[in-house]
């Protein structure tokens, strides 16, 4: 369908789209288009398979030359994530976890929320062929999913970005008068900020031989992080926690361990807790 | 994305997608694809340039067999129409005249509920180059028009009838927020399993003198209970908190402590944390 004016304005702001190891130089191309068509402007590509630059992804853009030529390569998808705030993972396969899981408008509608508010986002979506893996689902605040016929539920990634990218145009027209759903007396972390959490936390567990048996590790690794992740903390609260943790880590009892009511209880929950999503 | 259940009811129904001589194979192929993700079928062909059956749509459709056998070729759109009683034509260029204009959503809603009410509907896409003539837009009995980027306006054909059939899709659903799945049920926490945390904490870092000097300690622990109170923790993430405290509180390092990047930020975090609030 035609009806592009290149006179007028061209949005270019909102949330990072991020392709986590994108296989094929098109559909990057037909994403950067999709992003154009609804808006937003900011590419991350995680070890695009093919490298970078992509003149199949250039030819497929059909004319987002803004978005190709913006895009950004990371060689993690640590690396993409650490300078945003909030992040959303994409899947279509239903994950056992803690992780709230949205439709495309509700994860839109927070996503303009959190941008009118000043905070840096993100959308992570998979490989063409098997998605994201469950540890990079773990590094994303939210889920999103789509409304799919269930007997077909394959979309591609640049029709999942489409989606999304839609959706969030959408959510800037339905109420323009709209203002950020809270103003924030403490700046929300960044992913750096929660992935230093997760790094301290889990060599102080590790140097005491919590992550037993090793073969159960990265799954408790995942709740862990599943847990630690899904509040969004504060910077402030991330220092205090992190206060917390090393204050303990580092300095031996003076005194020894009473016999706390519901400590126990604490410890076995702790382990059912990691156990309940096995 | 995968997740695609072949156990699993096909939905089949709703408006049929009418396509007024489309030129690729591959985009009508594409364009079935998209039918079959949100569960329409009904596929109706005004000349295809290059004929029909064609094996580049067959391939490009990944498996939406269903829709690829089931499409009918029409000489005239005019044709195609006879058997409707409602459709819909989309353009992404304005367009003088008399018709009723709508939002995808507004057009959707419509749809669904002609379908509940029995009649047989339809959504017109024009050419991959130069869309719907004034004359084709006449037969429709309103236009539906997508939200996009002034300056990057170009939808193809097979992403319009994705947004179309993504809203049909929506449309069917009682509450347009839902998803297929849900993240797991998590218990809110009692009061009495808070206070346990703020005990288990307050003493494992008391054991240690972290609360200095004295007199500042009741301060400190206000604010420590404040940032553990702020986010009404379900049970499940406190067992986990507690865990991981126990864990670190019990038992000893096997190894030295590291110097993590950000540990010491976090350390001075800590403090500043505790003091900003004062």
């Amino acid at each position: 369908m035609s009806g592009t004016n290149s006179e007028r304005e061209l949005i270019a702001e909102g949330p990072a789209i991020i392709l986590v190891e994108p296989q094929l130089g098109e559909n990057i191309g037909m994403v950067a288009r999709a992003m154009a068509n609804f808006g937003l402007a900011e590419l991350r590509l995680v070890s695009p398979r093919d490298g970078w630059p992509s003149e199949k992804a250039r030819s497929a853009a059909s004319k987002a030359d803004h978005v190709i030529d913006g895009a950004q390569v990371f060689d993690t998808l640590e690396d993409a994530l650490r300078d945003l705030n909030f992040v959303y993972a994409t899947t279509a396969r239903e994950r056992y976890g803690f992780k709230p899981v949205r439709s495309p408008v509700t994860a839109a509608t927070t996503l303009r929320e959190k941008f009118v508010g000043g905070e840096k986002t993100g959308i992570m979506f998979g490989r063409e062929r098997w998605g994201l893996t469950n540890e990079e689902v773990a590094l994303a605040d939210e889920i999103v999913t789509f409304p799919v016929n269930p007997a077909f539920a394959s979309l591609n990634i640049a029709q999942a970005v489409l989606l999304m990218s839609y959706e969030w145009m959408k959510s800037g027209m339905e109420d323009m008068g709209r203002t950020p759903f809270q103003s924030l007396e403490q700046r929300p972390s960044t992913k750096e900020q929660v992935f230093g959490l997760f790094e301290h936390i889990e060599e102080a567990l590790d140097a005491r031989g919590y992550f037993h048996p090793p073969e159960k590790k990265p799954k408790m690794v995942d709740n862990l992080r599943a847990v630690l992740s899904r509040r969004s903390f504060t910077e402030q609260e991330i220092s205090v926690f992190r206060g917390v943790i090393r204050s303990i880590d580092r300095f031996p009892r003076k005194r020894p361990e009473p016999l706390l009511a519901g400590n126990d209880s604490g410890g076995e929950g702790e382990t059912s807790g990691n156990d309940s999503d096995t």
